[in-house]
């Protein structure tokens, strides 16, 4: 048997079909066309997954479900996407909308959710099960398995990672709040410190890493001029470094996981990344090295994560 | 059946015989004193629960199981405390050093979340499935109720709720740590932070509710002097709600819970604290009102929760 995962992202839409091993047998992808009604987004994906059936030559029957993973507040148990700000959605009843197209099952949950679930399956923490995946992106995701269950919390809403306290009146971030976690560790706010920095540093090597313009600044930048030893991009690297140490802490002393996995391009920097945040945490979380001090490693499958993991939603609840 | 909870504190150890409908059929306490050798702290428990059983005449073959809520970090799977500071514990077998005593089966938890569990069995949340308790003490500690059961975290030292920042670089913290939601939320917090506003503005009314002397200062008094219009502990309330407010907003993002409970001496003040607190979060946790706004509720059952949660602990695994 085969399932389908897809991966909704505000720009593309993912579809993949996946078999009893985690592994992606053909997949595609489609622009999403946020600005379309729902329902035209949703026939979209019903195509995309339909057009995959077809190249490879594999009937409805041999499908055990369809599962999605959607950005914004989702309410898994119902299938319906109660709130995504990128889609301007509300109570969109996605699974009900795309079984329309399948005879399957088909199960939705967070898309930082089914990321979590793709690495557990198949990927960084695979045959562990308890794991916390943060996804630093231009917002943060949080992802949680508890004994080899994604954990959404008890009602829509939970699990959001990105939206706890780090600096009190901090930072306006994107749910309102001022000083979440999201608003210090994204690769937005990464961008956004080391733009300043190197604005009010003139003589700081990231200007030249940037030709001189600042809206080249990526989440590269302050790591490649640290490497250089340029004293501004170290202190931004470090800042950061503390920024997700501290965010990482909180999560070990809540859910003292197997395992903390990070995902997105800053990743890129692999062990200058996690092997000062270990170290942070080691001094840091509660009961120190007398409690158990998970690894804090790199998620490894990429944009495959999130198909494989939306297709897993299926393997776990079937 | 019968079974035993036991309550763990630094100044007193409580023992209750708990019947099948949660209710403590008898309980007594005696001094802990922490400075004994833990063999003969455990032996004194032993003693407080044989000598509960002969007042009402229960033989042991009655007993279904003796729990214990401890402080410190507790590796429940193992019977083992890890860690505690206040009796300066380190890898103490305390299931099997208390087995020696007893024929039944032994479960020890966290004192939080034995309180939690508690709560849940028979008090403020009592048939809630999904639950948050914040105990606001010398310290703060952390009960979590998901799908009724204890979640402790995968490891031992998770679930520890006083334990994640809320203002960064701020108060050192109990843990080692800065800026812990437990140097600004508990008793002990408020009670520096009255004092000190109390010390820098002489008018303030707090200063005459302590009768000139601010070592009578407690975590009443702000909010006695509020209710006079004193604008000095209305400042102090406020702030305390605020921080409260945040540190339940992260809860609530991150489990998502049916309800909130907070526990504590501070809960005296009833709706004066759930009320705006309760207000706090609907503006504040993600997604607002779009997504599940948990209810802000005092915990009711004081200190009797951790012996009905204790012996909960036997309830739940047998």
């Amino acid at each position: 048997m085969y399932r389908i995962g897809i991966d909704l992202g505000g720009t593309n839409m993912k579809a993949g079909i996946v078999d009893e091993n985690h592994k992606i047998v053909i997949q595609d992808s489609i622009p999403t066309r946020v600005e379309h009604p729902y329902k035209e987004i949703i026939r979209d994906m019903a195509e995309l997954v339909k057009d995959l059936l077809k190249k490879i030559h594999i009937t409805e029957e041999k499908l055990s479900g369809i599962g999605v993973g959607s950005p914004g507040t989702v309410d898994a148990k119902n299938g319906i996407v109660l709130y995504s700000n990128n889609f301007n959605w509300e109570n969109i009843p996605l699974a009900e909308e795309l079984g329309k197209y399948f005879a399957c099952k088909i199960r939705i949950s967070n898309d930082a959710n089914c990321a979590a679930l793709g690495e557990v399956m198949a990927g960084a923490a695979m045959k562990i099960k308890n794991a916390v995946l943060i996804t630093l992106g231009t917002g943060v995701g949080g992802g949680v398995i508890i004994d080899g269950q994604v954990f959404e919390g008890a009602h829509a809403g939970g699990a959001e990672l990105g939206h706890t306290s780090l600096i009190f009146g901090g930072e306006r971030c994107t749910c309102g709040r001022r000083g979440c976690a999201e608003a210090y560790v994204s690769a937005t706010a990464l961008i956004r410190e080391a733009k300043l920095a190197a604005k009010n540093n003139p003589d700081s090597i990231m200007n030249e890493l940037c030709k001189g313009d600042l809206s080249n600044m990526n989440g590269k930048v302050p790591f490649d001029a640290a490497e250089q030893n340029d004293a501004v991009g170290i202190k931004v690297v470090n800042d950061y470094i503390i920024y997700l140490g501290e965010t990482i802490t909180n999560y070990v002393n809540i859910f003292r996981p197997d395992i903390v996995l990070l995902s997105g391009g800053v990743c890129n920097q692999k062990e200058k990344l996690t092997e000062p945040l270990t170290e942070y945490i080691k001094t840091q979380c509660f009961g120190r090295e007398k409690a158990y001090v998970p690894e804090v490693r790199c998620a490894i499958l990429g944009n495959n994560a999130g198909i494989i993991g939306a297709a897993s939603l299926i393997a776990l609840v079937s």
